[in-house]
């Protein structure tokens, strides 16, 4: 059943597992002899040696790492699920890492990499704007699954899983033009953001000019950096300041759902209603979207498709059937009741 | 750094990890000599084998495991950030594993058990009516975190953290009745439930009970066990199935906060209200509680404080400290706009 290890050459050969891994290593302190001893019963065994000498301790195991920004946000839950589901029925075991905001990635995955002796690794979510030096030192094949890359970043060095962020936001914005709304107000990321929040505003921005409407900056509205990213809450506060702004606005985009609910509830809680007063859009296609009352439109990310493409695009770089891989898959516009056209 | 391993032993000793196993472990397959050598060994080195055979291929591991059932309960996801931030604390590592709805949580448990040399497990969520012969399989301390045990348990025989079901539920059928309302449905786990779900109807049949209402079998409506249990959606179907029945009511209590937005939303599409036709209220003190239009009153659980305190017990366990605790906090009664005076 299982395959064999070091410590099995090691067995064999009648010695101990640290002269083994010296001779696969052309280690100095080994003999001649010793060495070519050892290397004659690796090869009689059809034994293939792991690459690193930290690996040589440990026994064979099959992980892959989900690294997770963000546990709290509702969007991955069914993306882990399906991850786990489909790693298992791979015969893998399935790590689950969840990754502070102010946490380096790369730094999380380098270290799970050698303690957890690692097969491949998704990272899901988050902001990912690693230098390409830094990617280069995981050793590991992983896919980038729902993190919007810029386009500085070389598309050979990585593979990815994701929606279209800028067409389907465009998608968003264009659709709330057409009901005639003008003065479209944003709920986005910190404009020091380079990934998903970044690529959906350039969607509303673009959207925008297509539509002849210049781009008003008071009602551009960045989260609170100190309130946990794409939630209720910044959704809420950040919509309570653009209330109190006086700014005038008849529609609001929200580049996540959860940020939406928030909006919604600031609006209501000023007296005012969606969407009566205020359209309100989000993305994401959460469940609550639909249970919210009034349901709330939004792009629905096909999160099952995603995941399991996810895993097989990983799976094809472990078995190397290919180098790399992106996935783009389409988003829907769930037209529901937050929204309607614009009246005078 | 790292303390001496089963491999370290074995390069001293000039033999295979096999052979200091074997000698550990007086097995018949090795000489008299060779093991007294090697045992001579082991203890000039101070060095403590662990009992087990499997675990000895595997190099030291501190970790502690988190099972979870129903990983898509957003109830859980701030319990899961405290248990990292704390067992990363303890300078543990961490592991996440769901356990789906129809899978054995302890058999589980014994398999990680073995396969990850666990140091300790925390049990999160989830029904939980094992024997005792079951749960003696364990053989690393284990918590049980937000699991209610119903009485046939003998509290020596594990350990606990959460609030008191059936006290919390009694506190909001209670108001509920103190709000003038005696046709009060309940959303809640199928009858066949030993736990959380059972102890909560528990307390709703006492409160009425102790407001001389007589029970009214058919507004007690159960989750279908086909769709996800205490989920939106499930809560949405069954309060579908409650209004189209005819059988009248003026509040409602669900089980859980995603049961209660999905009868919330049922209601709004049925062309009623809430609260103007029927109040509808919670259990747990989600977030969406607060962000949901109208917002909707519930039981609070202080998940932090139950997340601490379930780790504060299990390394408390770990280091022989005691043998087994309890200890329940109190939810707290939120009152919203979801509920209002029974009306004529």
């Amino acid at each position: 059943m299982a395959s064999m290890t070091i410590i099995d050459i090691a067995k064999i050969c009648g010695v101990g597992v640290t002269t083994v891994s010296r001779a696969i290593n052309n280690h100095p302190d080994i003999s001649e002899e010793t060495k070519a001893m050892i290397m004659k019963v690796i090869k009689e065994n059809h034994f293939v040696p792991n690459n690193s000498a930290r690996n040589l301790k440990r026994s064979a195991s099959k992980t892959i790492a989900v690294l997770i920004k963000g546990i709290t946000n509702p969007f991955f839950n069914r993306m882990i699920q399906v991850f786990e589901k489909e790693i298992q029925r791979k015969k893998y075991s399935f790590i689950l890492q969840r990754v502070d905001e102010n946490q380096d990635e790369i730094e999380v995955a380098i270290e799970l990499e050698k303690e957890k002796r690692l097969k491949g690794i998704v990272f899901l979510g988050g902001y990912f704007s690693h230098v390409k030096e830094k990617l280069e030192q995981l050793t590991v094949p992983y896919v980038l699954s729902t993190i919007g890359m810029t386009p500085e970043f070389d598309p050979q060095e990585y593979s990815s899983v994701s929606v279209d962020d800028f067409k389907e936001s465009y998608k968003m914005v264009d659709y709330l033009c057409r009901l005639g709304h003008q003065k479209i107000a944003i709920l986005t990321a910190p404009m020091s953001d380079v990934s998903i929040g970044k690529l959906r505003y350039e969607g509303y921005k673009q959207a925008l000019a297509d539509h002849g409407i210049p781009l008003n900056e008071k009602l551009v509205c960045c989260m609170k950096e100190q309130i946990e990213s794409y939630s209720m809450e910044n959704g809420y506060v950040v919509t309570q300041e653009l209330l109190a702004s006086g700014e005038e606005f008849t529609a609001l985009f929200a580049v996540s759902d959860s940020l939406a609910v928030g909006a919604c509830k600031a609006i209501f809680e000023s007296g005012k209603s969606v969407p009566d007063d205020y359209s309100v859009a989000g993305f994401d296609g959460l469940d609550i979207t639909f249970y919210y009352h009034p349901s709330i439109t939004t792009i629905r990310q096909p999160v099952e498709e995603i995941a399991e493409e996810t895993i097989r695009i990983l799976f094809d770089l472990i078995n190397k059937k290919m180098t790399h891989a992106h996935k783009i898959f389409p988003g829907e516009l769930m037209i529901r009741d937050s929204t309607i056209p614009y009246k005078e």
